[in-house]
Formats: C-alpha cells, sequence, structure tokens
C-alpha cells in the first residue's frame, strides 16, 4: 500500500489539523491548498500551498527537539495505525442512508491522499512556497525527498565518491540524482531490468549492472570496478538477498549501505555480526532523514531559485486523471512507470 | 585463542622487522624493550619501550592513509594469517637435534608474545614513553584500548548520555571506564554474574542489571529505567541473542549498538531489515578503532601527566609467574579475573 500510495504521487487538497492536545477542528476544501485550520495551528492558514508528508514533524516531542532524528513521536511511521494522532478519531465517514449508522473510513500513513478534499494533522503537512509548481512538489511527498536525503542527509555522499545503487525504481534514481549533485565521481546503477538503464543515465547514474547477465555475485564485480568496492550503497529493492549484495559491495574499513526498501520477509538480515568486524557499517532510512516541516520549505526555495537543480520532470512519466488511478497503478507494478501525477 | 591471549597480558620481549616491501631482518632481545631493528625501520630503535597491537597500523596503505578506519591493509586482524606481513616466514622454527629438520612455529593476530623473546612487524609495535609502566601498558595491548575506544572513538559517548553494557569482563569493563571519563551520566552494566557489580562500581558502572533476576526481556526493564532507552549500548559477549537485547535496549531514533563481542556461531544477526527503520544503529568495534601507532602515545603521555585518569589498576586482578599460564587461563575461564599479568 505505501508503495502504491507514494508511487502514484498526485495533487490532495487539505485542510488542517492541529494536534491532539489541542481543541480540535475540522474542515476540508479543495485544490491543493489549506481550505481551514483548527484551532491552535499558529503556522498554517487558509490559503497556503503545502505538501503532505507521511512522515510528519510535531517539533515539540522528544525526537523532533533531539536534532538526532526526523521520527517524531506523535506522527512517525506506523503502517498500524490509522486513525489520527489528534484525537484518534478518523477522516471520513460513510453514512448508510436508510439506517443513518456511521462508519469510519480509516486512512494509512498520516496522510491518505488519495481523495479530492481531505484533514490533515498540521504536523504532516508542510509549507511551500506559494509559487512552486505543485503539480512536481508532490513528488517531495516521498520518493525524491527518500532517495535524495538518503544521499544527502543519511549517507553524507561526497564529491568524488563512488557509489552503488540496487534497485532503479523512483526512489533508487532519486539517491543517484541525490548523488549527482553531490559531485559523486561514479554512480552505479544494478537492476534486473536493462531498460531502466537509459532513464538511469539521465538521472545520473554513470554505470550499468544487469545483474542477470553477471557470472559472479554483484558485489564481485563492484569490487572488481572499483578496487574495492564503492564507498556507498543502497538497498532499493526490498529484497533479503540484493541487501547482502549491497552491503558486501561497500569497502571494507568505511563502506555505508543504506537501507531504504521495504522488506516484507519475516527473515533477518543476511549479515554475520564478525562481518561489521570488517568496518562496513548499515543503516535504516525513513523519509531520507529529512525532517520535513523543518527542511523541505527551504529545498523548495533552492529549487525555485536555481540553486538546487532537482530533475523533477526527469521522474514524471506519466500525467493522467484521477479517474485513471488503477491504469496508473498498473503502470507501476509493470515497471514501466517511475511517478504518475493524478490530477483531480 | 584470542580472548586468552589478550586477556591473560603479559610483558612482551621485542625485535622489530620492517615492512616486507623492504628488506628483512631479524633480531630478538629480552627486557620488553626493542632489541634490534630490521633496515628500513625509522620510527623505532633499540631501546625503546613499545606495546605490542595485534591490530596493527603500517601508515601506507589505503585504510591508514583514509583516516576513516582503523584497519590496516597489511596488519589488520586475520585469525588465518600465521606467518609474518614482512616475508611471508614465521618467527620461530623447532629444530630437530638429530635429523636437523626445521618445523617453522605459527603465530596467531601479528603478535603471539607468549614467549621472552619475539620478532613483531614494525606495524605491530607501539612505541610509548619511556618512563611508563610496562607492567601496566601491557594492557593496552587489547582490553583497555578495545573498551576505552568503544566509548570514545567508535560511539563518541557524551556527557550526560546513557550507556548500558551488556558484559562486565574487561572489555565491557573498559567501555564503562570509557564512558565514565566522558561524563556519560548513568553506565548500566548487564552480566549474569551479580558478583560482577561490585568490580563494575569502581569503573564507573551506575546500575546493574542481573538478567537471571529480571522476569522480562533485558530491553524492556532497560527502556523503563530509561524513559525510552540508552543513548548507547555495548556487545561484549559474543551472545547473539545478548546482540539483539543491546540493539533493542537503546533509543530509537538515536541508539548506537557497538559489538565488540567476538560471535563464534555461524548464525547471522537476530536482526530484521525493518529494525533499521526506528533509526537504531548498530557497528563493529575492532581495538577501540584506535589507529594504535598514531594514537596510543599520546594516550600514554597523557595518562603520565595526570591529564587522563584511566584506572590500569582496577583492571589487574591478578600477577603472577610466567610459568602459571596455565593458572592464570583457568582464572580467567571460572570469570575470577579481569587480567592477569604474567611475568617473566
Amino acid at each position: 500500500m505505501e508503495r502504491t500510495n507514494s508511487s502514484a504521487s498526485f495533487l490532495a487538497s487539505l485542510a488542517m489539523r492541529q494536534p491532539a492536545f489541542q481543541d480540535g477542528i475540522r474542515g476540508f476544501r479543495s485544490s491543493r491548498v489549506v481550505e481551514s485550520v483548527g484551532d491552535g495551528v499558529e503556522d498554517l492558514a487558509p490559503g497556503d500551498h503545502v505538501v503532505p508528508i507521511f512522515n510528519g514533524e510535531c517539533g515539540a516531542c522528544a525526537y523532533c527537539e533531539s536534532g538526532k532524528t526526523n521520527l517524531c513521536g506523535a506522527y512517525r511511521v506506523n503502517g498500524f495505525k490509522s486513525t489520527m494522532a489528534s484525537d484518534g478519531g478518523t477522516r471520513f465517514a460513510v453514512v448508510d442512508r436508510s439506517s443513518g449508522e456511521r462508519r469510519p473510513v480509516y486512512h494509512f500513513l498520516n496522510t491518505s491522499t488519495f481523495a479530492e478534499y481531505t484533514v490533515l494533522d498540521a504536523g504532516c503537512a508542510v509549507k511551500i512556497h506559494p509559487k512552486a509548481p505543485l503539480h512536481k512538489m508532490c513528488l517531495l511527498s516521498c520518493g525524491i525527498s527518500t532517495g535524495v536525503g538518503a544521499a544527502w542527509n543519511t549517507a553524507n555522499v561526497s564529491a568524488g565518491s563512488t557509489v552503488a545503487v540496487f534497485g532503479l525504481g523512483a526512489v533508487g534514481l532519486a539517491v543517484a540524482e541525490g548523488a549527482r549533485l553531490r559531485g559523486a565521481a561514479r554512480i552505479i546503477g544494478v537492476d534486473i531490468n536493462p531498460e531502466k538503464f537509459t532513464k538511469g543515465k539521465e538521472m545520473g547514474v554513470t554505470d550499468f549492472i544487469d545483474t542477470k547477465a553477471c557470472d559472479k555475485p554483484v558485489h564481485e564485480v563492484i569490487r572488481e570496478m572499483t578496487d574495492g568496492g564503492v564507498d556507498y550503497s543502497f538497498e532499493c529493492t526490498g529484497i533479503n538477498d540484493v541487501l547482502r549484495e549491497a552491503f558486501l559491495s561497500t569497502h571494507d574499513g568505511w563502506g555505508l549501505t543504506v537501507v531504504l526498501g521495504i522488506h516484507a520477509t519475516p527473515k533477518m538480515m543476511p549479515l554475520h555480526p564478525m562481518e561489521l568486524f570488517d568496518g562496513r557499517r548499515i543503516t535504516g532510512c525513513v523519509f531520507g532523514d529529512f525532517k520535513g516541516k523543518s527542511q523541505l520549505p527551504d529545498i523548495v526555495d533552492k529549487c525555485m531559485n536555481g540553486e538546487l537543480k532537482l530533475n523533477f520532470d526527469g521522474f514524471i512519466t506519466h500525467k493522467m486523471p484521477f479517474s485513471d488511478i488503477h491504469k496508473a497503478i498498473k503502470l507501476l507494478e509493470e515497471g514501466k512507470s517511475l511517478r504518475c501525477v493524478l490530477h483531480f
């Protein structure tokens, strides 16, 4: 569900809702701007342009105040939480016209923006420059932020370094984009689909490995290509065996593997404790380690004034009306789209 | 073997040997000082006082020059390498008096200092202040450096932080010592042997958890004690299940687990990839991430001028002649000694 939600990006209509400890309020409206805000919401006002984020930032919890993490105590990712953080209720209800019975409509990952109107906790709405094109900025809700941030914030990719990206979907290509903007000398894309390389080259990928054409483990190929391994590798597939290859493809002593893929398997990580002694590190990354409300507005501003050349257009392979959502999801499943922007 | 070697610390007699790419030379002598050096060895001279290190530092390889790791290309830990890095030969041979046949005597982890005279690659001998007491400084060869360095270099424990140490042997107590010197607010010792707490208190441990007396998983106990988990945990047992407890006992969002224990099991780490998404990190640590030749001399100097109050005496629970080595090992196996210094 998460992949579907984030990959078929769209323009959400929003209304704000204040945190749980303040008096609740409601109200929706359309057209990608804030329609109304609840009492106590001070950083947003009707008319503001916002990007909804699944990994919110309340700004007041121990996590937000620590400066060490972008996981928020109130609005962090929790696939099992389907109600508002503010009051524990739902945004919508289906009302049975005959009986008058109201049945709640639950949501997913704080946003659930496949709706023309919606309600968000204020901690999950990022106010951005009013002139930023919303049909592109919606990509910041997940894919681009996650990948670019993994390269910038989590790995802190340095100029001249070497990078391997496992899985060239939108997140993987966003990693490549982030590494390219940091001046990485070599960005090796790894995928089972060689067609991905064409798009990859546009996004900064310098070398491509088709794993199906390899006659030895990918990490051996990469070590040979890079005199011992890459400085950073990024696991964007959610496949355990790929995680191991990504880990082993980094240079011993200092290599860092960032895990971005959603691993649905119950299997534990295929890494032995002693393998940590070779100086390779591994870490997870949620939403590119961006603190959404604190950091994304500045990214948007820099994209607008040209300081930052994030290739939004490169990620948008399709645009279609919301009514074609099932077509959009099919394209995604078939690996034929990166991001399909749906509009109402 | 490694544990035995490092735990029954002793005063080694040394001679130097230069790197493989230079002309080899030999020569041993006694009394804890350099007896002779090979051609090309410039940083050591006869009469120098040295500490042998199992994780050497050549100073010239890509690893040493990277500034990112203390793993040396020439002298890093390799349990399967039992010959000199310099010429691939052995230090000693047993000569059959009747046949004249020479059989090589192999060594372990670059040092193998259970000998009155020996030969070391120069990269594995750290020159220290000539007035530093060698019967204490021998502890820097492994235990103290490893534990203290894990707190200082690997975890970078900060003042006021919370720490959990799993396994209160010498390495674990050295972690506590390092954390104490950094001003950690709370250092929780975890062990199956409550007798360890007495010694632990001397070394900076503020709280103790006897896992045998717990009615719930240790990580739950620690999270309750510390409002969500410690900032740093250190796994000093080599037990996979303990590694998991250590990992889960840190605070989500920023907790770091440092693995120091030698894990002899073929089992992979009992951590799920998705658990990395909670912002807990895990890393390995060899020799406290100290670059031995570059950094230990300064530590010794600071101990001598009083700037650093490393409690060497606290670790030395026994002293005995080398001839009692089997007694020393037995004490260690029974958990009755921390460090037993053997002298010739």
